[in-house]
């Protein structure tokens, strides 16, 4: 449980809000690869942390990140020419760079100098592995950017648009034990090495956290009677709002590590970013992404066409279907593991009220995970660099693990929660 | 006419406002049974006096009705599985039978007490007569319910959903003098005791309003020169929010005995509640219940599919058909007499203003109905109960005659005016 | 650029606050003729700064202009029965003149003198050449209906509605230089006398501002090198959001004037009016008239029917054809000159930032219309009227033309730019 003052201080994300604050002094995903397909194609809108922006692929194939609004008189460069290495305003003409520069100024008098004096807000962008990311803190301190495994590696990423407050949507991703719940289906029962049904099988994880320089390192460890076994489940939490968990995925004998990053969008939306790749390092196939993807209600037959909205949500009660949740099939009768986690966190209101909330042991990741967001707040408002925002990589990586129920988990799974590249 | 003060405070049910405090103070009418139609079936949401509720029928057929929020994380009941007699929250399997006790909590450890610390709201119920009713003050307070004839004879009951604060909604109801024109129709001329007829003949009833221990009776004294009578047409006001009413009907010879209760769902939306049987306490036939809900637009066929929303709404002003209202056809131009009434009531905003108003003799059961709620609100404050908030039963009915006009109403009036149960 | 204060204290216009009382003082366009076209039909609703009325043509044929809100009990009289030389509310029969004078109160006693101690607020109203204006100050002391040239000669007369605060609209109308720019379109070069190749060539035009008792008269001044002569465009702003402004049109050797008013409908939405002539006075044809209006994009078939909101709107991104704007076909990918303003101007946002500007001198119109308004609005809590508001006619006319350029404009052009009726 929070207080009010609390709540509100760790949700809100505007200009000059405290968390606003911290979480500009991290790198932050802003779109996908895939938004801006080609040089000087069409400029899109990205909006982040309360505010508008206008990104752009330039004649060079760089994207540029800018602020929505024409110095000049406001109109959005959304509607914008993207020509010859910058990015006209259809209003008066006025072209910057993707560096804010004000290049071209056609309605003034050639000898004036007034274009000289004239900058778009620009921000640093860096693109890799399938998403583009900016740092939105003050100009000329953006931190090293900070490598993890998925982005050197072959993996998939995509998205979702999610109407709730990031936290409570980070906070169902952190939290290990809605899983042998929210998540339960009956077909998965009776596999080998199933750990949806070693997951149903003991819904009750002991909870282990670790603070690290990144984060906080935990685990779920659910004891299993009848095999004297601990199933154990270990991730990672990067600040600000990043997760990594293993996942057998679907696809027998080639299990997964995957993640996201809950990306606030506003105050009562967010993106989550999704990556994933084999822990072989070798490639997806096709047909594991689309099975994946599919699975987790985010493929591109799951969504609004031309948006990353899904088809299932809170105007349509996510298409809820009673009969197959009276019988099981599913436990809450909604497709899609990800539209499962959607629903319930959308439906605990825009910005959940944590005045009202009843903790138990389940839920020691979430309380960590907002010690340190209220922390990183009082750092930067006190001007020390919040946690995790320094450092150039983060060589960690998520593993699950049957281990004998006398043996420390963490000694066995050492290994498997290092980085490889 | 109000101040504004008075107007914030008669109008405004959120909870710690005034009349919010005085209406939770009475059995409030929840939904209707016809929601609920099978024990286990899926919960429905229920929104009352601006807080959110989630109802379900339990295994033993007995309706709970809970906080809408789950007290662990705050994922929507709505959304729960609804299991042997317990709703259970679908994220992390809490489970709570209709009286709020936790009777199951999976993913905590199973010598954990926890579960004995953790409830959710729950509500007293109480189920008669096709609708089914609720006490949201205080717990353990709820008072007597209040038992009047519809609800112990074969009756009619429905629901209409409206855009606009319960009062002007309810004043609507309470105001006789309106039928008269909002309500008129060509049509209705000319048959021998239509009282449709009688009341466009005489549209300026004189209004005597007596105070009882329920709320007010009172009657609109309709003078028809030529027969020298009187057609009186006399109400009940129940508190807070219930009228009774008098309707011939169009079944010949079968008159009725209607009335509403208009429940506020928020501070800008009601529900309107509609209930009738026959004077003689025969059974409707099911022609008769077409007829009337058809007249009134209320029947399945004037909804939205799967809402009661009208299909005539502001959003598409009613479907007015000016070529009919200015014929005469009817008044308004509007199918529907409820529908009729939504429309005007709708019109004069959210909250209607009640500093800008000018009325009249004809508008003095409002002015009696508003100075019983002001006075229920400060009793509430002042820890006295509301008036009528502690009756058992309230053994009246509405009637309507012709009186020779030397011949003082009440005497004539009286046996009719009394329930028979 | 505008403080934050001024940046409140020149848009907003309900009532009270210092433009909104400015505003009041001027006679206003309320709506076309065309939405009352006949005696006795549908009264319809009509919004101005902030505030709701409802306009019918009685009987006689004369326009009604009174308050949304029934005085008795507030229905809306929108849904009132336009009847015999008055207007009557449906709830209780109260009908009213288009004075505002009560002329029958049906459910009052016969002998009751309320009738004559209620009246409706009622508008003084003035119909001239296809538009209906109103004053909405205080009761008695509307100025002098200001005639203009356009009033009093053949011409024509069309609305759009807009999504932004009405300032931004009018900026954008009284600026020049955009139009070389945001209207640009390939298949316009190369004319004879082609204005707007002759704008695409000079982008940057000298402005030079006038104060006059309407308002002011200003001019862009382009300058063509090849020929040593100057491109004048010169315009007139007459208080408080009227322009006029010269046109070749699309009709060879048969030039327009043109105008916009900027109306504001409340603070984040305004009418666009719009009317052309001939300069030589001859009636437009037929043909002219629908080749202008879909030139500008506000066609009767470029509207969502029964609506004068453009099918092309901030929803859609007005329909943006990025192929069309990459090839340079028009500048923006959006089809219609008045929707390429709309979108600029809508983009800025409800209520634009004007601390965040960065004004130059292609801007001096907009920088004097600011200073006239800000004045205005001192001037009327002064006590004083504002400037323009007592004239009875404007009799100005707005030219361009092609003057060498060593020879004084306004000298070559004063015959050009006086009324002539």
């Amino acid at each position: 449980m929070l207080s009010k003052e609390n709540n509100e201080r760790i949700t809100r994300v505007g200009p000059g809000t405290p968390m606003g604050q911290a979480l500009r002094r991290y790198w932050i995903p802003a779109l996908l690869t895939e938004e801006l397909p080609e040089a000087d194609g069409p400029p899109v809108r990205v909006r982040l942390l309360g505010e508008d922006y206008v990104a752009f692929r330039d004649t060079e194939g760089q994207v540029g990140l800018v602020w929505n609004h024409c110095p000049h008189r406001g109109a959005s460069l959304f509607f914008g020419r993207n020509e010859e290495n910058g990015l006209r305003c259809v209003y008066h003409g006025w072209k910057f760079n993707r560096h804010g520069a004000c290049v071209d100024m056609p309605n003034e008098p050639e000898e004036s100098s007034f274009k000289d004096r004239v900058k778009v807000a620009a921000f640093p962008v860096v693109e890799q592995a399938g998403m583009i990311w900016t740092f939105l803190g003050p100009e000329g301190e953006a931190p090293p950017f900070p490598q993890m495994e998925w982005m050197n590696i072959p993996s998939f990423v995509s998205k979702s648009y999610q109407k709730s407050n990031w936290l409570q949507a980070m906070e169902g991703g952190l939290d290990t034990s809605h899983s042998s719940f929210l998540h339960r289906q009956t077909d998965s029962i009776g596999k080998s090495f199933d750990p949806k049904n070693l997951r149903a099988r003991a819904g009750n994880p002991k909870l282990e956290v670790v603070r690290t320089e990144y984060g906080f390192r935990y685990a779920g460890v659910r004891h299993l009677k009848d095999e004297n076994q601990n199933y154990v489940r270990a991730y990672h939490y990067v600040m600000p709002f990043h997760q990594m968990r293993s996942h057998q995925g679907w696809s027998e004998g080639r299990p997964t590590v995957q993640g996201h990053a809950w990306v606030p969008i506003d105050d009562e939306t967010c993106w989550v970013y999704n990556w994933m790749y084999l822990r072989s390092q070798e490639p997806l196939t096709h047909e594991e992404i689309e099975t994946e993807e599919r699975a987790f209600g985010r493929h591109p037959d799951d969504l609004i066409p031309g948006t990353y909205i899904s088809k299932q949500n809170a105007e349509n009660n996510y298409l809820i279907d009673r009969a197959a949740q009276k019988s099981g099939l599913t436990y809450t009768g909604i497709h899609g593991i990800n539209t499962q986690d959607m629903a319930v966190q959308e439906s605990m209101g825009p910005i959940y009220d944590r005045t009202q909330e009843h903790l138990g042991t389940a839920d020691l990741a979430i309380i960590q995970a907002r010690r340190l967001l209220l922390e990183a707040c009082t750092d930067v408002e006190q001007g020390r660099y919040p946690l995790g925002s320094q450092l150039a990589e983060v060589p960690v990586r998520a593993a699950e693990m049957l281990i004998p129920a006398d043996q420390p988990w963490y000694e066995s799974m050492k290994d498997e929660l290092a980085a490889r590249w």
